[in-house]
């Protein structure tokens, strides 16, 4: 890992190029090591890069794709009408060994598809995941999947708690880390059909399972791995989010109403800010796409440049950690042990 | 609605009567023209009535029940084998017009199955659904289903969707109430099968329908209603309990670490409390089971005493606004406008 080359979807998200030339540039900066390609529009990013130095501009190549997969496209177009769009331009890199690893903020549904089509996913796995970090009482918990597969089997829950449990150990250094199944009750009986088959399975592995846990444990630090449907973990992760941004809000519509609570909140504020940076989304940008073979990022769509620097940074964590080899390895080795049940 | 009637599960929550009658005594002292059913186990009932006056004692009439619904048990053998649990005799007090409403903090799912076999659904209503005001932005959205039904089918979406228009409408005077659809992306090809079906049953419909909202837009104020199935409510729901209940957590935790920070939260209390009093699940507690001819109210299993006389004050306004009947009436001319269609 002498050298790690990222390659970025300069196309990709809310903003484009906005967003994330800039936070490349600054990645860069920080990161003396690293190469990217910016793929994308030529005429957008060159300008943008105006402003960095000769020695910034050499770690950042341009890489030209002609087209860009829409927000809202339907992920089987953006795949197999979009052979020269900035994502799949970006993933084919990876696939061809020239990067370690593809960051996109672009339509997450393509990102799969496309992800999936190209780099295939790892042995033993149906589909990839959507993971990433979520705020909770000691740290933060893992969860996926968060948005890639709305209907799910419970071999594919089980693949997900494979998954989630080798990127909290291997990754996040958590021995033994215990997965939780999410569900509207703790009882053998809540739930569909699908989870509660997923439960079954669960408890008969090899996997520290803890059982079925509720939307409130998501945070709770019972658990260090969460477990359910693209669906579920989806709509859970903007709960959060909404959530979150009204309370803020909230603080703020207090704080205009008088002098004195203006003065309080100056004084709260290192308070507050503590609190708000433990929860701020931006700060757990990066979702991984887990289950490939290959490093995809996938940043949130309306990702500022701090966001988007944190999904480069969780890219150059999973390269530097090997995380496809190490969700490989451990895959194999699960099926080894349910093989010998 | 001279002298409304309650009929309470006396039984029912994790604490039991311990909980729901003290909650019952003080309720009646500050309704002096209600009346209630405590329905449960006579020993254990009445020794908790004891420090009541003879006034609200004459208001609060035990009606034995020799059986439990445990919460963890089957909603099927539930209703098939526990013909004289407190939930069933409570629930028989409102079928035979003896009490106006039924409130349990027992097993949601047997209440469900209960309320449905006892009561029986509205016209045009395949199955009930659980409503609860949500904390928003400027006040608070409607939700539902919030965990009676797990699948829901596209037409049950609908469903939904007329029961909380009403509900907003009618009891919350909201003129014309905005309709969104939970989903995991604004875009049309977006979610499930089931999900994309509904949505366009409801652009359809004469509702007053905005189209698919994501998670975070529950609290944002956008709309009146979220429309749901049971899995995915009751987890974003809970997901909300979790992540206030960390928020609070993580502001102890700062507070404790200084004498300044101790003086800071002094100052800032008054701030705090008004978030908290927002967020306070306890205030949101006493959610509907909507679609039933007749109003049953379930209260959080885990309610204290504060939560579960708010549950019975939803019940009192229910009873007031007859619920029921304006949501058969709009059921009714719902189906003749779409007739018309």
């Amino acid at each position: 890992m002498e050298h790690p080359v990222l390659a970025v979807d300069a196309m990709g998200g809310d903003a484009g190029t906005a967003v994330v030339v800039p936070a490349a540039l600054t990645f860069l900066a920080n990161h003396p090591r690293v190469s990217l390609f910016l793929v994308g529009d030529r005429e957008q990013i060159e300008p943008l890069l105006a402003s960095a130095g000769a020695e910034r501009r050499a770690r950042a190549e341009i890489v030209a794709a002609s087209e860009i997969v829409e927000m809202d496209e339907a992920p089987a177009d953006a795949l197999r009408k979009k052979k020269d769009s900035s994502m799949r331009v970006a993933i084919d890199l990876v696939k061809a060994g020239r990067a370690q690893a593809c960051i996109s903020a672009g339509n997450t549904g393509a990102l799969m598809a496309i992800s999936r089509f190209v780099l295939k996913t790892l042995p033993g796995i149906d589909r990839p995941a959507i993971i990433s970090g979520i705020p909770a009482r000691d740290g933060h918990t893992l969860m996926l999947d968060l948005g890639a597969n709305s209907d799910c089997s419970p071999e594919q829950l089980l693949q997900f708690a494979v998954m989630g449990t080798v990127i909290a150990a291997e990754l996040h250094g958590i021995a033994r880390p215990r997965v939780g199944l999410l569900n509207i009750g703790t009882e053998q009986n809540k739930g569909n059909e699908a989870i509660r088959q997923a439960g079954k399975m669960l408890a008969r592995s090899e996997l520290n399972y803890v059982g079925f846990i509720e939307g409130n444990d998501i945070m709770s630090g019972r658990v260090d791995v969460v477990v359910t449907d693209g669906f579920t973990g989806n709509v859970s992760l903007k709960t959060m989010e909404g959530l979150v941004r009204m309370l803020f809000q909230s603080i703020r519509d207090e704080v205009g109403k008088s002098w004195r609570q203006r003065l309080v909140a100056l004084a709260a504020a290192p308070m507050l800010r503590s609190l708000q940076a433990k929860l701020d989304p931006r700060l757990y940008n990066g979702a991984s796409l887990v289950g490939l073979q290959g490093i995809v990022i996938k940043s949130h769509g309306s990702a500022d440049e701090i966001a988007f620097r944190n999904a480069l940074r969780t890219a150059l964590i999973e390269i530097r950690k090997d995380a496809p080899g190490q969700i490989g390895a451990l895959m194999t080795r699960q099926n080894v042990m349910e093989d010998a049940v």
